[in-house]
């Protein structure tokens, strides 16, 4: 059997450690700014029936809908936003489901698009909304909370824009295009006006002008109640690329902070003391290969460990360990205790 | 056009609050282990070429993974797990990845099983391995990752079992079964012991001596390094499940610790104090609808505020504010420096 290359699908991404730790702390900076506004943690399958994810985005987004029936001859899809799923929760559960609901999602959804620079086919969504409150302070907490979220993350400079579909929708009226379908389909072609020139777009409304079949809005097709809603979507990927691009946010590349040394023989003295020193919370990590020092303290600079621990036959003799300091090369003899109190002052 | 009846597929779950809030517990706490060890994050896509993932499990699991054809006609499917993508990282990114390579990965992973109690379609794998190493020290760290994490879950009675692909196969070598394929497949049957009895096992084995093709390795089948690993996978729902049943991990169910109420015209001190309030680390929800301080204080009620704070045209005009105890109903005026003071008296 011939050897497959291996090979990602395009639009589609591996995400390095190097790339996951951006992506981990961002997650958990919008989790932590999010849960602090009183947002609860939601999460819906990667695969709907297609009749639940298709015709509420009009046309256009319907065709970028990953369809396929499954083994059971279901007509199914993978999830192309997180609102049209939490309008399935909100209907599917009214009674484990109380309003006001103020729920955040963080998802991958997937596109059937041409994948382009910054584009993909499978990107992560961060929604957060506030179901159930027609107050306009609705809106203006996911405000506060977006200003927080980019604060947090260490942005300086951000403008936040408004959107209301209503004015949009009201505008569109006056304008003479009152069929619900026709003004989504709109406003999808008006919204390319920052890619595209004005003649590309007028030439796309004049095609779109002859459409005229109807659609009813998410909730109500649904079958769910017609709930007043208020949020906005985050580009996750976009604040992860930001934050690398801008060399804002300064991730911990390297959290594990220690590395003990292993000698044939000895290697269970050697977990101990890591178990110890990781007991204290600070990271840490052993040296799993039967290797002379010196490789133990290459690979130690190379994976930029600011400390490593020697603990040899001579050390547990002494009933000692050595404290090497990777920058300025200085070596230590210590107790275990003097050890895990020069870690971690505190103790 | 008629209503759609919202419903979600059979073997998915949505993950309501309640659900979610422990599922973040988990993963916060596997993360935390994890890295401690200096195991690295890595995350890969949800789809991928069918190539990649078929024939390496055998014909049984085949069956079970979710292929379709993408919009370019590309034979894709949903990963069936996280070892297949992780070969293929390995395959793909030699430069970028240095050996001994110490990742986790956790995410969704897709089976088009029979739906049964505690066996669904869509379900979480955690898995943690170290490729590179020969030293059977790498085994003893996953045992005792595996070990740290369960003990820091709160699980106090658990059995780690172990299991050897080396010594099961050369069992099975000294049985007469030296096909790889085979030897594989007899290996799925077997391992159906705990659920089904010795005759069904028996019978199903039966029809197995049948098969006669080759399976390679996932690895060389990948075309990359033959990397010799270790690891283990983490049921993710099942540690879940485990958690809510024997109640032993206390989930924080409310985070937001105060609600601070609101009064028409005067929304923005408010959402001034609570912002105030969460810069002390503090979860903080805000009313966000015109509604009488009775009906302010039920809500906090029924979702379980300890704390409401009670600011309105009185309070403002006094420079105070309101700290009620929702417990003991008791209610002291204080001026905001107090609050923040008494709220965190490390401040």
């Amino acid at each position: 059997m011939s050897k497959i290359k291996p090979q990602t699908l395009k639009g589609f991404r591996d995400f390095l450690p190097e790339e996951m730790k951006i992506r981990n702390a961002v997650i958990n900076a919008c989790r932590e700014v999010f849960e602090s506004f009183g947002f609860d943690p939601l999460e819906t399958p990667t695969l709907e029936y297609a009749s639940t994810l298709l015709e509420k985005y009009g046309d256009e987004a319907d065709r970028l809908v990953y369809t396929f029936k499954d083994k059971g001859d279901r007509n199914v899809g993978l999830i192309y936003d997180l609102t049209v799923p939490t309008a399935k929760v909100l209907a599917m559960y009214p009674g484990k489901i109380q309003l006001p609901f103020k729920r955040y999602q963080m998802q991958m959804v997937w596109r059937a698009d041409k994948p382009q620079k910054g584009r993909y086919r499978e990107f992560a969504q961060c929604d957060i909304d506030i179901f159930g409150v027609k107050s306009p302070l609705a809106d203006a907490e996911i405000l506060a909370v977006t200003y927080t979220l980019l604060t947090t993350l260490g942005f300086k400079n951000f403008t936040i824009k408004l959107n209301s579909r209503t004015i949009l929708f009201n505008l569109l009226k006056k304008a003479g295009i009152a069929d619900k379908k026709q003004q989504l389909s709109v406003l999808q072609t008006i919204d390319k006006l920052d890619k595209k020139s004005k003649q590309e777009v007028s030439a796309e409304l004049g095609k779109k002008g002859l459409e005229n079949s109807r659609i009813k809005k998410v909730f109500s097709l649904l079958g769910g109640p017609d709930v007043t809603g208020t949020g906005t979507t985050f580009g996750f990927d976009r604040i992860c690329d930001a934050l690398t691009e801008l060399k804002i946010k300064e991730v911990d590349a390297n959290k594990t902070r220690v590395l003990v040394t292993t000698w044939p023989g000895l290697e269970s003295k050697s977990m101990e003391l890591a178990a110890n020193i990781r007991a204290l919370g600070i990271s840490c990590e052993l040296f799993l290969e039967e290797k002379p020092y010196e490789k133990q303290l290459k690979y130690a600079d190379k994976k930029g460990f600011p400390f490593v621990i020697l603990l040899g036959p001579e050390e547990i003799n002494n009933n000692k360990v050595v404290l090497r300091n990777m920058k300025t090369r200085e070596q230590k003899e210590l107790s275990q205790g003097e050890l895990l109190q020069t870690l971690n002052p505190s103790i």
